[in-house]
């Protein structure tokens, strides 16, 4: 029977409370784990990447917000709203391309407006609900996905995955990963190959750690490996997260995934990604539309505590990449499978 | 008009001279050039790759030999023999699976052998003649094949390498990078963006100074960004080098030029190889036959000083892959332009 691993995120005490979380970018070579206090620390956690994956961004944003006015239940309504809107704000400004935060902070926003009258002490338990309410949506959604999509994977064999849509992405048991942990759980036999996931490696650091953990054999490659992983037919099916899925099913992810999913087309091995409903943004008809975060310079020149690029020369860094919906056999949702994916089965699936 | 880079290797002096060469594990950090006036110095430099690529470590072989008998040249001709039979010996044993180092130490102790009856002193400076020539041919191995695939780069636009087929891997102006040296002196504006290429980031290291180094505009990416720039058309074209080529021009590179082949394919660019015909290997008629080396899982696990991979989780470290013929538009060699790649057009290029 697998281990559970340590909880991403955990609300600590309840008004006032902090969030606390692993912080992500110590592992594998230390678990540390820290308590948000201030929306402050909740904005660097986010965008410095000690908390990272969309749905848990979306949850730390959520329980960044109950952080961010809970001390706001003494002053007046107005004053709190005033707070709660600069809050939220500052919190979508941490990363620009994950969806589930601005739908995360949307939820809050709705839930002081139904209830305009109410006084600031009333809203703000009510906003801590909301985010608890976010967070067990987010395990379910996770043990959902898990279920809908294991008769997906192979009985025995390999299965590639790139960056980490585990557990440690969500509150629960992950995405893609959660797919893996039930298809092990209900016994099949599966090898994890996992991308290291450059530039920040979260492949190695943090999927491999997490299978481990749950005792799924896995093996890290670096990216430009994947292709002969393919060749050699040591995989029959490549599964990843999602951050964006626009309305047609193209779905932006982190770099490199676009590059998998033309590999996997041209070695005839299908290509899936399992995502919560909230990933999708259906104000976008393609994924045309979707932002790209581009980082900083230095995540790719010193990446290893070392310098790898010389001085002066240009570093193009971006985060995500899109799929384009056509590479994709499969999205898993919480809510079932779609595929083939078209404009159509997404709206059948996940409304229009 | 493109500055010329320091030489990767320079004989000082004549008899006693010295080798003089970058440390190509300073950079990007740091420039350095180091003086190898001992045999043993060549032989450190070639282990710990201070020099690195087949034709440079060759030539470092070569005068690494010279070194190795200059002070020999007041004795016998029989203790001169031993000494060369010995420095040899202890040459080839610096790295092992080199071919180049085998075949120019072979050189050098043909030479010795032809000039039977000679005494010390001549057969020393035929020796060093002969380690000038290995050299020579190098560097007009480098230029033939840059103008011969001159014509193939764009006039204007991008270009996508892997690894390190440069200047630094040769005397001269490398490989692949020397069809982009001769593109740009030609006048074609080109932009390269050069995979960083993990394990070893020899791209990121090398190939982007000494695209600096030399004028040349340079984009170092993550070796998972390579679809991306391909889909959104920066790049017109791939070139790479080669370390072996089969009779049917299948060709084994740095692991990840496969990936990028198939995605060159997927995206409607034409790939390109550079290599010296000595590169082809006629005894095996397909790239099945090229055996893959695995090195060392440090260099994923701990690749840059720090670690990245949990202790205890596998890991798969294979330094080569086989891009097959069909996925190459040409390969470019001293001789000529071998286009399309078929094992006839090699054979006629090449010789059977």
């Amino acid at each position: 029977m697998p281990v559970s691993i340590p909880r991403t995120l955990s609300w600590i005490g309840d008004l006032p409370g902090k969030l606390r979380m692993i912080d992500q970018t110590r592992l594998p070579a230390e678990f540390l784990e820290i308590d948000c206090e201030t929306v402050e620390d909740v904005w660097e956690a986010i965008k410095s990447l000690r908390v990272r994956g969309a749905p848990a961004i979306g949850v730390s944003a959520a329980y960044g917000t109950v952080i961010g006015v809970q001390g706001e239940i003494a002053s007046s309504r107005e004053q709190f709203d005033q707070k709660l809107s600069a809050v939220t704000d500052y919190l979508a400004s941490s990363r620009p391309t994950a969806v589930n935060l601005f739908w995360a902070l949307e939820r809050m926003k709705q839930v002081a407006s139904s209830f305009a009258d109410a006084a600031p002490e009333v809203v703000a338990a009510r906003l801590l609900a909301e985010a608890r309410s976010i967070d067990q949506e987010d395990r379910n959604m996770c043990t959902a996905i898990g279920q809908h999509g294991l008769s997906l994977m192979p009985d025995e064999g390999g299965v590639l995955t790139h960056c980490n849509a585990g557990g440690l992405a969500t509150a629960g048991d992950g995405t893609a990963l959660s797919v893996l942990f039930a298809a092990a759980a209900a016994g099949k036999k599966l090898h994890v190959f996992a991308d290291e996931t450059r530039p920040l490696l979260q492949g190695a650091r943090l999927t491999s750690w997490e299978l481990q953990q749950r005792g799924v054999p896995v093996t890290v490659i670096c990216d430009s490996m994947a292709a002969l992983v393919m060749r050699q037919k040591k995989v029959q099916a490549v599964i990843t997260g999602a951050d964006r899925i626009a309305a047609n099913g193209d779905a932006a992810n982190k770099v490199g995934t676009y590059s998998i999913a033309v590999l996997a087309k041209a070695h005839g091995i299908p290509f899936y990604v399992a995502a919560p409903s909230s990933t999708f943004d259906r104000s976008l008809p393609t994924g045309d539309g979707i932002p790209i975060e581009e980082r900083s310079r230095d995540e790719i020149s010193h990446g290893f505590g070392r310098q790898t690029v010389p001085d002066g020369v240009d570093v193009w860094n971006p985060a995500f990449d899109v799929t384009p919906a056509e590479l994709i056999n499969a999205i898993i949702t919480e809510r079932g499978v779609i595929e083939p994916v078209t404009a159509e089965a997404v709206a059948a699936m996940i409304g229009s």
